[in-house]
């Protein structure tokens, strides 16, 4: 099973469940994992941004992933391998794959700044990787920092051929999107998979534009499926309905540094996770704002009886 | 009429309105200041980030302030300052005041990283436009990339005696807020009026935190308005059913960059402004995200009747 | 007199002198410019980042310029004109070209960090003050905190015709220099002026790697034009040696924030200026600073009679 | 051998020794680190920020280390375990702790900016590791882009007892060691180690205003280790004599990204290291920078005749 360029629909960002004392929650993994398979996930990624990755030591990564693996049966499994140097990121990259993984996803440093830098530095890590890895470009300015063009990511795509989807996060990024599909159409841009993320906040536009699904971490995924589902149906309004009901929630979880507490809350609410706890530094929500995030579940009840928890 | 710590209530932020051709367009610019003080409003801030106010020259600056403080007839009009020098803040500052501004905001520049530069910052832009002018602080580090403290802030209130507002547009933002009136439960912070913007993503709740009102730009501030007046009233649910009603517009109306281009068709399509046309430079919106625009006005008029267009 | 790309020797960046008060010295701004005119520079440039320019009324500003028209008859001075808005920096250039500007120097602002944002900086900002103005492109990461690419100075320089000169002050810039005049030869880039900066740190290197002269402000620019004639000539070795002996002093003067303080104490410890006061805001150099800079002179007065105060 | 506040002298940042095809010159580390020794250095630091240490495994890192303790005999090695994650921190910290490390080397992860995060940041990490770990808190804003005031650093000695040393590079940096050594005088500081670095651009001054000694990598370390002697012995000028006469090139030295380069290029012409390249990515030297950092040996040779290669 490898990523290719093919790639639709959607793929949950998998939170890392963690025990109170910090120990990774396995049985609450594996039942993260079948429930994303269950609902009908198109694949999942594990140890993104969100996966609280580079607070696990390198064997737990690998066990993490082989339990996707093994759940998600057949399904694609996306590996987070940002690191801020090769040595780091290679290792973990073969590993994965030999494990099982579908391909890798790649942020770039905070640290680059012109349009050259950012298509050597892809160069480069493709070249430590190996190009026989498929390759997910993460395009995410709000956290690391590098804006990329639509003329960057071309020359991305352009110069390796193991790039084989984008997950599309900019913000505001819908022309982005509208510009590379249209350069795709005119044969200046091969065919790759765009996915949208930036916690879901313009899925609903996002697939008008030509996304070809969602890959991020929403507490209620399934909505993520029924929007991208409906939406590919033409069934317009059905899609925003849906969407806009979860609207004020999303929004809440979309909170910088404390979304993925907001997150995982909302994952041990529905049952999915034993604990909200973080691996330390991290977050904690106050009383206040579990609050408000229990207000916003039952107001979204109204629309959605999954969150009728 | 000065700016003092018991402002609360909706100031909106007032875009500048431009004639196609670039010139200031007056007549656009009394019926906006007419309509922000028929509605309601407790006051108007011009010259903000979202006025263009860089793209002014001094004279129009001027006159802009004059057109306002006419049309709010005694209500306070707070003039955005911020500029690299003291020369330019100060001249600006002063004149303003002279012509019967209420208060001026001041926004940190973008070098600031320590939490000494902040607060010297203030002490000496305080003393260079003079001790006497009422300050409100603008906290907008999605912009301003500077980062304060709730233990910043108190230290700016206390070492300045003429700072009377803060303009709370951190993100996150909840916990601050709490935390700033935390703080003056206690006594550890004077009273200062606090009000929220941001795009008013998050005033639902910012409000039950203990915000005093909004000071953001947002293309329906009755709305603002209204959410403030059924917050205050404890109508709990009423504020949050209206809120959400405007949540999908004002989230696509809250993207950086694009956000302003936005804001000025909806004013446009509403008959408050001649021309969504932004001095040069400033960024177009593609016909796809007009159409994007009329469509969530269509269904958000399903729900408020003044997006009925 | 029009700046064109055959600029070339010594622009000395000349700091604006204060008296201690906080008024401009217009007595010591005579001398300075005197003095530049005397030792042979070959133009000056005002209102530079050393030049405390934002502190100015914009009145002052252009009594500063006059001013240095006035003594360097004949010669080309630069202002600069970087501002946060375009009209700003319209007024100041086009009255500035009017009192007898030779052109303007324009530095990026540091939110820009896409090749394409640079690039539409430039051509937006030339748009505004007019095709007719010769300008100067400012290329100071350290600074301004934007990376210009040598690929994005040769669009610049081919999309603005009005573009003559560069003032290179990158760090490391030495390959950039050569990058440059290797386009050159070969073509693709039309002929500029570069002159070298970044407090001279490195004019002995960049001499040879092409660059026409010298456009920064250290205190002794006798040495800047001595150097730079003696590197013209081909007397290498010469060249090194009256730079190296200087090399303690300018490197201490080239400390971010301090430097400008250094520069004037020397300044004035020459008698160029009658105090050494910044405006208001500004950094003011401990007595054991200043016991540093005098033990330097000292030293260099060994090697440099200039030197001996 | 654990490192203390006691710590003083020079510890070279030791560069890591590649051969041409990527794999680590072992023969070469071992001729280093005998050199290190051979020339009284009190110290040495390994996997620093000029050590490349991103690009080794985990593996390589913890085998250089072991080499540095075998053939520094009873000196203190510092290992440089910066990184994004606490779980990859602690591994290295641990491993290198009981394989005869002194102490550990940690710089601020680029994304802090209030003084609350870097000092919270600390605390985090040193209760990762272990309290019980000495620790060097590097101060490089230069590079990590973080900006740390004498308060924060008196607040991170002050709540972590086993921060023993400080490496202090920031730019400019002579007043804050003046502050630093007041505030321990007037017992607002527990003494603690302040070692320099920057490249070693301010050494001359930096030990008169109280420094320890040095922590930098500079190709000539004996020079390092002769300015401190010459220094602490109060023989100021011939101390400045033998610092002025290896600044031009050691300036050289000092630019960013191209300063490694430059620095094993040397070591390899003096013979330390047979081949100056580093793992890839790496930034390679023009044949032009070659000559002229060859005329920068040459005209050093005239005053040192450890230059003359």
């Amino acid at each position: 099973m490898r990523l290719d360029s093919s790639a639709a629909g959607v793929f949950p960002i998998s939170p890392t469940p963690f025990l109170p004392d910090g120990a990774i929650d396995w049985a609450s993994a594996e039942k993260l994992f079948a429930f994303y398979d269950a609902i009908g996930s198109d694949g999942v990624t594990v140890l993104g941004i969100m996966g609280e990755a580079p607070k696990l030591e390198p064997g737990e990564a690998l066990q993490l992933l082989k339990l996707a693996v093994k759940h998600l049966a057949g399904k694609p499994v996306i590996v987070g391998v940002s690191a801020p140097g090769f040595a780091a990121m290679r290792s973990l990259a073969r590993e994965a794959m030999e494990a099982g993984a579908a391909g890798v996803m790649i942020a770039p440093p905070n640290t680059l700044r012109t349009d050259d830098q950012i298509a050597v530095y892809y160069a480069q890590a493709i070249e430590a990787i190996g190009t026989d890895v498929p390759v997910v470009v993460q395009d995410y300015p709000l956290i690391t920092n590098v804006v990329m063009t639509p003329g960057v990511i071309r020359r991305i795509v352009s110069e390796n051929a193991s790039v084989v989807m984008l997950k599309a996060e900019d913000w505001p990024g819908l022309e982005k999107i509208s510009t590379l599909r249209k350069a795709q159409g005119e044969g200046a841009l091969r065919p790759i998979a765009i996915l949208v993320a930036n916690g879901g906040l313009f899925l609903d536009f996002e697939m008008e534009r030509g996304a070809d699904g969602s890959n991020t971490g929403y507490a209620f995924p399934e909505m993520l499926i029924d929007v991208v589902r409906l939406s590919k149906a033409g069934r317009r309004d059905a899609a925003h309905d849906l969407f806009d009901a979860h609207l004020p929630l999303l929004r809440y979880e979309q909170q910088p540094g404390v979304g993925l507490a907001v997150r995982k809350y909302v994952l041990m609410r529905r049952g999915l996770l034993a604990s909200d706890a973080q691996r330390k530094p991290g977050t904690a929500m106050s009383a206040t704002a579990k609050a408000e995030v229990d207000y916003l579940l039952a107001r979204l009840a109204r629309h959605d009886k999954r969150a009728a928890l």
